[in-house]
Formats: structure tokens, C-alpha cells, sequence
């Protein structure tokens, strides 16, 4: 099943996409249902009182708006390594996002004003949302923690990533981290999301392309790694690492302006789209 | 004040400490009262029942379990960036912990076990705790976002910190991060926590000591720069940065093991013990 979150009468709304329409499910949130153990393939028949809407034209909000973590793996892709200027570390490369960087499918991504920075880059990626908790998981066993997978765009202010020895300001501006539409559960995907493509398209161009089976650590290796040191939970966000054809490794470099629509796609998950707006301009009292 | 959150009947509850004794308030969290605009000071006249328990012996809670964000900053006393072999960078630098890392005050710290790890190293340092919520806080006003402070002792696995470019497992590991006992409100307290002596022990050793005036980027920069990129909510935490004395920049190194006791102390703001304990050997299923 696919899980769209989005606003009907101002509020947070599940509903699960059925063609071109989405089935209501309620006002629960799929971090709530996740926490409380539910099971997600029976929340249709049980919870739905038979409305749909239209998904076209949806105020879609990201599939969980607050996940209890979002845990960033960098240098995923030995390619993305390479023209990142690293040596490939034998270890996962985790940087943690925070809830106030997201924003949903069709929504502006925001290119920050007060940036000493030509702009912002972007980073296609796969989402993995876990469905229960765990720690010192065995990789043998990672994959059944796994509720479903969706779609991220990693949007990234290069310059401020590297001002530090830390990434993390460059990756948590407000508004810069794309994630959705769909929550897709497991049973649709093939296990641990092997063998997808994956493709960012800038303005309809392909600006990164790889295969899933490309990824340094895979999805399995990744739950059970994090999880030597840290207990994941229902609705935890593992965002999987994105390919090379980065923006910041190009000459010249590629930034994304105000305008640009820049596409995540995988095969079977979906498709991510965002327009990229300039933040508006501070509104500071005069001196 | 000085609130503290810890445990009776079972339940997470806040209490006011009043000398020896903790007047309780009630089972609402200080992440909801701070989200919802409470005004602490209110609260013990209108709240407390007048029920008191002695502080010794109460099992603790770090003040907040669940604080929006936990921003820590690196590399914030020169002494300290200058023995970790980095240079200084002119912009704070960042990195989050999540709450799965946090204990309390008197709650064993945990050195794991399957770290291929010598030990665990402490980081003594001062937890801002924010009000309510903002971005593009001018300097000038980042102080009336503050609710209070506390301690917080920022233990860290340094080989996995430093086994990618990122530092996030090594200050993430779970049972790691002590924080508390007392939020105490900004008026008990210098504007900005200027002039404090902030000084961690281990094993009654005096092994970190500098005044709060050698940080770098002082109390207000800090929220002023970080809510450039980054909403600030109340509750929200950030964790200001260690001086000197690491146990990773000492020869020979000097880490904390089993039935140590690491305490951390700040004038007026109070003590944050906890003991060194090993993790539970791994109870995995025979192969």
C-alpha cells in the first residue's frame, strides 16, 4: 500500500493512494499508528468511511512530519565518494537531520537569504521508515524492521556544510529537506529495495542515476550497524545516501535558483518533485 | 527555580527543588509546558498540591526526555579545539544528539560493548534550554529565549567519532549523554551564564576546568547563528561545548571505565554525577 499524508480542512490527514485517487484513512499520524504497533495493511478495510479525493492537487505534508529520528548516511555511493573529495570510510557516515529542515511533495524548497553561499545543491535518495524497535539488530534480521520505503531530496547548502568539520548547518536549513509523497509499505518493493534505479532530474535533465545495488552499505547493513550504538524506533527515518552527479562536485558548479523543478524518481516508489524558491527577505527592524 | 523531572509511581514528574526538598508539581513534562508558553515562574504557587519528597534518593529524569532538538556545539573553547587537532572554525560548529542517547543525573553511564573501543570519554558542558521559538534571532535578543540552563556531560566514543568524516555515532551511542539534575531559570543565573566556573571530575579529580567566559561563541551567538538556518522551538537544547582536558588528548589517554564516577559542575547551576558502567553483554541467539 502507498501512504500519502496531506491537509483537508487544515488538518494532517493519512490516506492510502489508489490510482489517481486517495482513500481517507483518519487524522492518526503514521508516527502515532507506527509507535502503537499497527498493522498498516489492515488500517484500509478497518479505518476508511469510503472517501476519497482526487491525489492530484493535494496540499501533500511529508509522510511523517516528526519522526522520532531522521539519521542522514553520507558517502553511500562509492562514485558520490569520489567526487566528494573523501576516501571511502568502512563505516556508515551519519549525520542527523531535524523535523524544522522538512518539507512535503510539491512544496517549495527554499534557497536561504542570509546564505554567504551561491545557493542550494541537490542530493536524490531513498528513505527507509522502520516499524519497530531495535537494538544490536542482526543484519540476518534488519529487513523486518523495515514498515516501507519512500523518497528524499537531500537539499544541501554547500558552503555552510563545509564551514565546519560537521555537515550538519549545510543540511538542516529550514525548508530544505524533501521527503515523500508516498510511504511505500514492504510487501510492494523488492526486499531491502534492491535493484531500483534511482534518478534526480534537474528542469527534466538527469543529473544523477544510479542502481540501488550500487549503495556502499545496504539497507540491511545499515539498520544493523546504526543500531550498535543506537536504539531505533517505530517511525525512525533512515535516509540512504545519494549517487554522484552532485551540483558542488561539477565544473562549473550547479546550483539550483529560484525556478528550477528538481525530480527525485525511483522505479516503484514514485516521484518527488520541487520548485525551489528564494527565502524571503528578512523583515528586521531599522537600525 | 530549579525544576527537576524524575520518577514516582512510575511516572515522569516534575517537581521544584526547594533546599533538600523537591516540591511536586505534577505529571505535565517541561517540553509541553515550555511548548505551550507556560510561564514557569506561575507554576508552584498554581500548581503544587503542596506534596514534598527529599531530593536524596529521588530517581531522576534528564529535565527534559524528549526536547525537540538536541544542538550540540564542537570545538566552542580554543584550549579544546587547539588539543583535538583542529583548527578554529569562525562559525559554530554543529552536530545533533538524539534523545535515545540521553540518562540522567545519578544514572549509570554506559560504556559499550561492542565498541572495538578503548573506553568512554567525558565532555563537561553547560545545556541552554530554550523558551520559545524563533529564526533569525538578532544577537541583541537571543537571551530573552532562554528558559534556563543545565548540565550536561557529552560522553563520547571516540574511536567512533572518528571512524568517518562525521562525529554523530560517537556522541550517540545510548546511555551516553547525561543531562540535569536542575533546569534553573534564567533569572537565578548571570545573563548569558557569563563568568561561571564550569569544572568536570573524575573520580574526585579535577580533569576539565574553564570559565564560561573562554567559550568562543558565547550563549546568545550561539542562538543567533544556529536560528539563521534553523527554527528554535521551546525545549529545544543546546549543548555548548567542552573546554580542555579530554581524556583522548591526554598521554596516555585516559578513559573512564567501569565504576568510575564522572561528575560535571557549574557555579550555581549545580552537579551532574553519574557512574561508568558496561554494557549487559549481548544476548544473541546461538548460531
Amino acid at each position: 500500500m502507498r501512504f500519502v499524508s496531506f491537509e483537508q480542512n487544515g488538518e494532517a490527514t493519512l490516506g492510502v493512494r489508489d490510482g489517481d485517487q486517495v482513500r481517507v484513512i483518519g487524522n492518526e499520524s503514521l508516527e502515532s499508528l507506527l509507535a502503537r504497533g499497527a498493522d498498516l495493511a489492515a488500517l484500509v478495510p478497518s479505518s476508511s468511511n469510503g472517501e476519497t479525493v482526487a491525489a492530484e492537487g493535494l496540499k501533500f505534508l511529508p509522510p511523517l512530519q516528526r519522526p522520532p529520528k531522521i539519521i542522514c548516511v553520507g558517502l553511500n555511493f562509492s562514485d558520490h565518494t569520489s567526487e566528494s573529495k573523501y576516501e571511502q570510510p568502512d563505516y556508515p557516515t551519519l549525520f542527523f537531520r531535524v523535523h524544522t529542515s522538512l518539507i512535503a511533495h510539491e512544496q517549495p524548497m527554499v534557497r536561504p537569504s542570509v546564505a554567504d553561499s551561491e545557493g542550494l545543491d541537490f542530493e536524490g535518495e531513498i528513505a527507509v521508515i522502520l516499524g519497530k524497535s531495535g537494538r544490536h539488530i542482526a543484519k540476518e534480521d534488519a529487513l523486518s524492521y523495515v514498515a516501507g520505503y519512500s523518497l528524499f531530496n537531500d537539499g544541501s547548502v554547500r558552503e555552510y556544510q563545509f564551514k565546519t568539520p560537521q555537515w550538519t548547518v549545510g543540511k538542516n536549513f529550514d525548508g530544505t529537506g524533501a521527503f515523500g509523497p508516498d510511504l511505500v509499505t514492504v510487501d510492494e518493493l523488492p526486499p531491502g529495495v534492491k535493484g531500483l534505479r534511482l534518478e534526480t532530474r534537474l528542469n527534466g535533465e538527469v543529473v544523477q542515476s544510479a542502481s540501488t545495488d550500487e549503495m556502499v552499505f545496504d539497507v540491511e547493513s545499515l539498520i544493523s550497524i546504526i543500531s550498535e550504538a543506537i536504539t531505533l524506533e517505530p517511525g525512525d527515518v533512515i535516509v540512504s545516501g545519494t549517487p554522484s552527479g552532485i551540483g558542488w562536485a561539477r565544473t562549473p558548479k550547479l546550483f539550483m535558483r529560484s525556478g528550477d523543478v528538481c525530480e527525485v524518481s525511483v522505479e516503484k516508489i514514485g516521484m518527488l518533485r520541487n520548485t525551489i524558491v528564494d527565502e524571503a527577505p528578512l523583515k528586521r527592524p531599522a537600525a
